[in-house]
């Protein structure tokens, strides 16, 4: 496969690091300036000239701006530009990068409660755009178009699941992980043969095709996702299960017919708030009497805007809604929600993985993409463990039925039986 | 113990049944009016002169409305005036009283959506008032100061829970499903010996005295009614608890101190909706940093006002709400949502229990109180079987905890163990 080049980074801006520069007495105060406002974190900092301008006595990493133009730049827009600057290396992190956005993302949550000035440099971030449907499908493909073999380098082998994966031990492989949160999905929806499914975006289908083969479901999967999509027809097709699962090349609000099943893993926090009610008419309009419905997605626990750089550069419209937003999907429709479990820091187990795999696989990716993409994806999935430990960011696994229904287990032990 | 008259009917207007008068053509449009209101349920309608005025193909039960007076009452304001005329004997059900009121309650339902005259009428109905201090402890004088021997008789025997228990099998006994729910409420809290527990509401304090018995913890409870602190006070002596739970007769907007779990049961529902950001003030307050709480509330798919006859009768200030408005109690304070259950069905056959146990009591009961009391409570209980049969109410059960807390267990298998 030919390299790609970097679609994450602006490239007009990659230019040459400005590097053994003067260090003058404006450029001292301004950086600690720039500590003050992210909180004074745990972390050294460096100029371009190598003077330590702060340290900390426990200081987990040292970050390192490589010329004064960067120091500027993360200034003005930190949520933006200080993740182009470490993808384009004139920020650069020693020690461990988990580690130091971890203390950074604390600190700034503390500032923010404090400092007026953080909280304005904060505002300057931008709402993500309204998703209509030919938005979708630029901000779709610009992250899942990178290539089915980019990600089968660092996803799990076996059903290519790239959402939060479910541990039953902290000592699980991935592989089992992924498998395990299909299984918990597939008894919390109560599956049985013959049951109808609806997909709300599949992926390269893993669950679609596991549902099917486990569980003896008929599967309609929707996604807007071309190369998911072949991929997993292809799939379906080796495994024998073609007449099982309809992978379904179109956006999730023209799902057609009536279903026993919805489920949605990984697509809600792509949809936008707006679009909330919409999801739940789609839902109301498609799920029979006795239908279960299942929504898995990232959120938060208060509204809070996507971090811009991850915003712009890697999911284009992302928002992880709070628990409150997402009751616009059900609430208009009389949905009863069923069962509510958070389960965040099996997605920062799950990050962990993949960061290490995609890291075992440096050098093959290094051939489709160049340096600039890897250190801004390695950042990307370092960003979002951080998140993740920190409760930054929340995973929502969201049960519910119509009000009508009695049709529901008695307790929810047979999940775990 | 001497009766203590009937605290839930407007006294006024208990005035003698006017039958045998004759039934007019007004009367008879008026009556199919009414029918047309509530939807056509399933039903039988009779008249004063035991005149069959609508017979429905599959009927339930016959309700006859005793008087003209009776029939203009339920037009004019059916939401208040119909458990009223019920418990006076004006209004009378030959039949299953809760299949009744499960025909009636879902026609409203479905009738609401379509009929703008229904609509008018239910809009008739008032919002609660804001519960103050000084109100609060009127309502809830109103209701559990009955007197704790009226209760005695027909709640569980060991804890006297007067709240939804949890059957871990459809064929457990009260008692079993209200121990059951105490060690399900632990577990989610994961209660280990020495923990501090703070509750906001402890009815006659059974919870509290079982934390402290099976699980070694120290309780602290609040509640407003002097009755049931008196009963829950002596019950800890008894039981050589007292040095353990420790029963406050205060508000829990007083609740002082640091804990490590914050835990309420059956309150959320009297509080009211302005008073959720508060109750998260005093839950942030006095939760440590890896503390956990639980919330145990009556709630609703989506807002809508409690049943007005309840209301103003049976529980002044009432007001279940669904999740997006509880959700103003965590979000302000950046509280983590761990895990939401809902358990309706459970409340439904807590209910069926109770009603049952009142029934076998009715001698005793009658020494207590008088007939319109007792068939105003036998409506009460049946209406909230109905309720919750119907989906019209949900049971949540919410744990939560701080968002920098990790101190969580790594699945929720340790529930079912």
């Amino acid at each position: 496969m030919s390299s790609h080049g970097n679609p994450l980074i602006n490239q007009n801006d990659n230019r040459p690091l400005l590097g053994g520069e003067n260090v003058t007495v404006f450029d001292r105060w301004l950086a600690n300036k720039l500590m003050q406002v992210i909180g004074m974190p745990q972390i050294n900092l460096v100029l371009w000239n190598d003077e330590m301008i702060y340290k900390s006595p426990n200081s987990v990493a040292t970050m390192k701006l490589h010329d004064r133009s960067a120091m500027f730049k993360i200034i003005s827009n930190p949520d933006i530009n200080a993740g182009d600057l470490y993808s384009t290396g004139r920020l650069t992190i020693d020690g461990d990068l988990i580690r130091f956005l971890e203390v950074v993302y604390k600190s700034l949550d503390e500032a923010s409660k404090h400092s007026w000035f953080t909280r304005v440099i904060a505002s300057w971030q931008q709402r993500p755009r309204p998703n209509s449907m030919s938005r979708s499908l630029d901000n779709i493909h610009h992250h899942y178009d990178l290539g089915n073999d980019f990600y089968r380098l660092w996803l799990d082998k076996e059903a290519m699941q790239y959402t939060c994966a479910y541990y039953p031990s902290a000592e699980a492989s991935l592989e089992e992980a992924q498998q395990a949160k299909m299984h918990h999905i597939a008894r919390k929806l109560q599956l049985k043969p013959g049951d109808k499914v609806v997909e709300a975006g599949c992926g390269w289908g893993g669950l679609a095709r596991f549902m099917a083969k486990n569980y003896g479901v008929q599967v309609s999967s929707f996604n807007i996702s071309r190369e998911q999509i072949a991929y997993a027809r292809d799939k379906a097709k080796q495994q024998g299960l073609s007449a099982q699962v309809d992978y379904i090349e179109d956006d999730y609000r023209n799902i057609k017919g009536k279903y026993d099943v919805f489920v949605s893993v990984g697509m809600l926090e792509h949809v936008g708030v707006d679009n909330f009610a919409p999801l739940g008419e789609v839902v109301n309009r498609c799920l029979k009497k006795d239908g279960r419905g299942l929504i898995h997605s990232i959120g938060r626990n208060r509204p809070k805007l996507m971090n811009g750089w991850i915003e712009r550069r890697i999911f284009p419209g992302a928002y992880p809604p709070s628990l409150k937003e997402m009751m616009n999907i059900f609430e208009p429709y009389d949905f009863s929600v069923l069962d509510v479990e958070n389960i965040r820091l099996h997605y920062a187990r799950t990050l962990k993985h993949w960061l290490e795999r995609f890291d075992q696989h440096q050098v093959e990716i290094n051939e489709m993409f160049d340096e600039n993409f890897i250190r801004a994806w390695r950042l990307y999935l370092a960003g979002s463990i951080a998140a993740f430990t920190t409760g930054d960011l929340q995973l929502f696994q969201i049960v519910f039925n119509r009000r009508e229904s009695n049709q529901v287990p008695w307790t929810r032990e047979h999940i775990y039986q």
